[in-house]
């Protein structure tokens, strides 16, 4: 049965407004946009209690993949191996099982990016970038260590280095990440996260430098010059850090777009660059795909778009890879016993909700459609732009990372809200842009659809 | 079908052994201890590729709760409902079910720590102690803030401070851990971890205190007065350590026992001291029951055994709790919007197989099988140690939270490679420690049955 956008009532109407009154123990009780009713729900439409049918565009801060209840996740989730890995979890690293090994061996064999030898996984997307923080910091602090004739391994230390360790004498080496980036909540991500003072606010950071994201403008043919500028001086601060950090810098930590600090885009040129730069200082260089990976950007990992002269040291997964870690290259594969672990390093179920996903967006062609459908989105979104040039500016978007920008931020809200009453379900990021985050199976007519509310909207906030 | 523990050849034998040379993507392909087979393996053995069955006192670092293919945890993971919510992950806060709804008003009604108003999940147990420490650092700069006569909300700040806090300015505030704790691999909880170098070593850490854990010796009523004064001098210390840092701690966190750092033990005066000392200083008193929780203890939380003067302000949980997160008591709610959240706050799939293992635990009386069959396993290993007074010392336990030490570390590996090849699998903790961590339904028979090999693996390497 095909969903279609269906509005019965306000939302969140009186059955939605009943349960958000349950469940008060949850601390995040008041964020509750939607209680969805997940049978009815299904491809890229969340049907809400009061039979309420939404085109989710938000899919969950880009977490959706494969819209709801996609038959193959289906069977996946039915199957014996599925339930079993479910009920019977374990701590992968320590004990496994052949499910697992075929998962790893088809993730080498068919969607790895290129120049990665090796895969940690963990539960989250942020988690996975601690992780990839954790092995730059590793492999740096060893290449030091080999450098001065010392040895590599923490096991070789003198014992009151060792003591000196336990009581949180920690390395002097920084990473360095962008301007409005976002790499995570942990305390560790959150020092490289710099998009919103409340994710920070009142918590122990490490005291690591921020380069200038170059926020592209758009259109990109109408700034091609303040564009490339921004760019260039990027580069010359990111440059002045490295050195000014010498010999002290395990990592480079960028996003392919910056999702949450606004979806801000930056050239392929640039992050060649920003690689290059990366190398010759010896810094990790570490790519944070948790949002942008799996499909989302047109391509299975979205800096296969970014021409890079070697591949990437580190790329950090999560969301729509059911499992989040990270890749590494050969030199960040830290192998010593004891040193990379967690209880958790692969849930075997969401390992097979995942390779179930992975194959599905080959099998189907979804990175074709996502390539296709988000060009009619984007060129949708620049049409409107140009209908209501004073209400919607800077269309931008790579695939289905697709967002614009409204004046304000009341703008903004007004805008989403708007929509949400008409059946459309989008979200914000930055200070005052709508992001779009369409599931890979969304199509032509729901993205016609989508536009001609958001024009709907433009309209009435015009009058 | 009922197994036995039988040992057909060698561990890892032949089968095992081609398997664990697949899946070299896996960073950690070189942690392997065993490739099972999960639907051959039921109750609390554990059955490997080549057949052999061994009886699992490792549970996988205690993740393991009701044992391989439970039947109740089976009829869950079968379930529509629970189908659904694993092919439709959504972000929990803003996206949610009535099954979730059902989940948090169950864990309130009957699983939540006395004293506990809320809850926060994530997905495992490091992250939820991380979680929980940022809301302790919250809470305190937010009181600091009010005692100052300022906004207590970040978002009523100056622009100049917040964007100081965007650029890594952190809080001077602190955490107290203890030596030997482990409270996980994040990079916050990892300042607060002072169990093994290879945890810490080459990573940034925050300079948090740590006061010396007064781990007990056994028997208790051999070592009374050396436990006491060991006692007496820790919390000297907590005091120091707190008056040194005085307005400054936001947390005192401690584990029931520590786990990691060798199954180490403190008398509840102990804990109830800890805990006044930290509400007499304005810190945040928590307890990680990552390891300890959820029945493990022979109560469902730990530190209902601890006799504390006032119930604790965060509880941090995972493992068999399936999911990750903590309890916070009220004060300790942060409910500001966009405080606190991850993506994945909330696995509705994993909520509820965390439900029906809290439910079978209360409703098959698991509780009091740990306690009976805990005091069991602990006067065999009693009788152990005096047969084998040069080989086992120390036998301790709490419920199923069982060890004891060996002479060397060189002698405890000795032990368990002897006990695995009879099929009895345990695990090591700590320098010189044996860790046993029983699933729950481990009944007197399997106790009986490990006792007699651990007594024959002694036989043999005291011969």
């Amino acid at each position: 049965m095909t969903l279609r956008r269906s509005v019965v009532g306000e939302i969140p109407g009186p059955v939605v407004r009943a349960a958000m009154a349950r469940g008060r123990l949850d601390l995040q009780a008041g964020y509750r946009a939607l209680v969805i009713d997940d049978a009815k729900s299904a491809g890229c439409f969340v049907v809400d209690l009061d039979g309420n049918v939404l085109l989710d565009l938000f899919a969950n801060f880009a977490l959706g993949a494969l819209g709801y209840n996609h038959p193959r996740l289906l069977a996946a989730a039915r199957s014996d191996a599925f339930v079993r890995a479910a009920v019977n979890p374990t701590s992968t690293p320590f004990v496994t099982t052949p499910a697992w090994l075929d998962y790893m061996d088809a993730v080498e064999r068919r969607f790895a990016p290129r120049g990665m030898a090796r895969m940690f996984c963990v539960d989250a997307g942020g988690e996975g970038v601690e992780a990839a923080l954790k092995a730059a910091f590793i492999v740096h602090a060893e290449r030091r260590r080999r450098a001065a004739g010392r040895p590599a391994s923490p096991l070789e230390l003198s014992a009151n280095e060792q003591e000196r360790i336990l009581a949180n004498a920690g390395t002097d080496a920084v990473v360095i990440a962008f301007s409005g980036a976002f790499h995570g909540r942990g305390l560790g991500p959150l020092s490289a996260t710099h998009s919103k003072v409340m994710h920070k606010a009142d918590l122990p950071a490490f005291p690591w430098p921020t380069a200038p994201f170059p926020a592209n403008r758009f259109p990109l043919a109408a700034h091609r010059d303040e564009n490339e500028a921004a760019e260039r001086a990027a580069l010359v601060e990111l440059e002045r850090l490295l050195d000014a950090h010498a010999g002290r810098v395990a990592a480079v930590i960028v996003e392919p777009i910056q999702s949450e600090g606004g979806d801000r885009h930056a050239s392929p040129a640039f992050f060649g660059a920003a690689r290059a730069l990366a190398a010759a200082a010896g810094a990790a260089f570490v790519l944070d795909e948790v949002q942008t990976g799996v499909g989302m950007s047109g391509t299975l990992w979205a800096h296969e778009q970014l021409a890079l002269p070697s591949p990437p040291d580190l790329v950090a997964f999560g969301k729509k890879m059911q499992l989040g870690g990270f890749f590494a290259a050969e030199p960040y594969a830290v192998t010593q016993f004891g040193r990379m672990y967690q209880t958790r390093n692969g849930d075997r179920a969401r390992a097979q909700l995942s390779l179930a996903t992975l194959e599905t967006i080959i099998d189907d062609d979804l990175l074709a459609n996502v390539r296709a459908t988000g060009a009619r989105f984007l060129a949708g979104l620049e049409a409107l732009a140009a209908r209501h040039p004073r209400l919607v500016t800077e269309p931008r978007g790579r695939g289905f990372l697709l967002a614009f920008d409204l004046p304000t931020a009341a703008a903004r809200d007004e805008l989403l809200q708007r929509a949400m009453r008409r059946g459309v379900f989008a979200s914000y990021t930055g200070v005052r842009s709508v992001r779009l985050r369409p599931h890979l199976i969304t199509g032509a007519a729901e993205v016609d659809d989508a536009l001609a509310v958001f024009d709907e909207v433009a309209r009435e906030m015009s009058a």
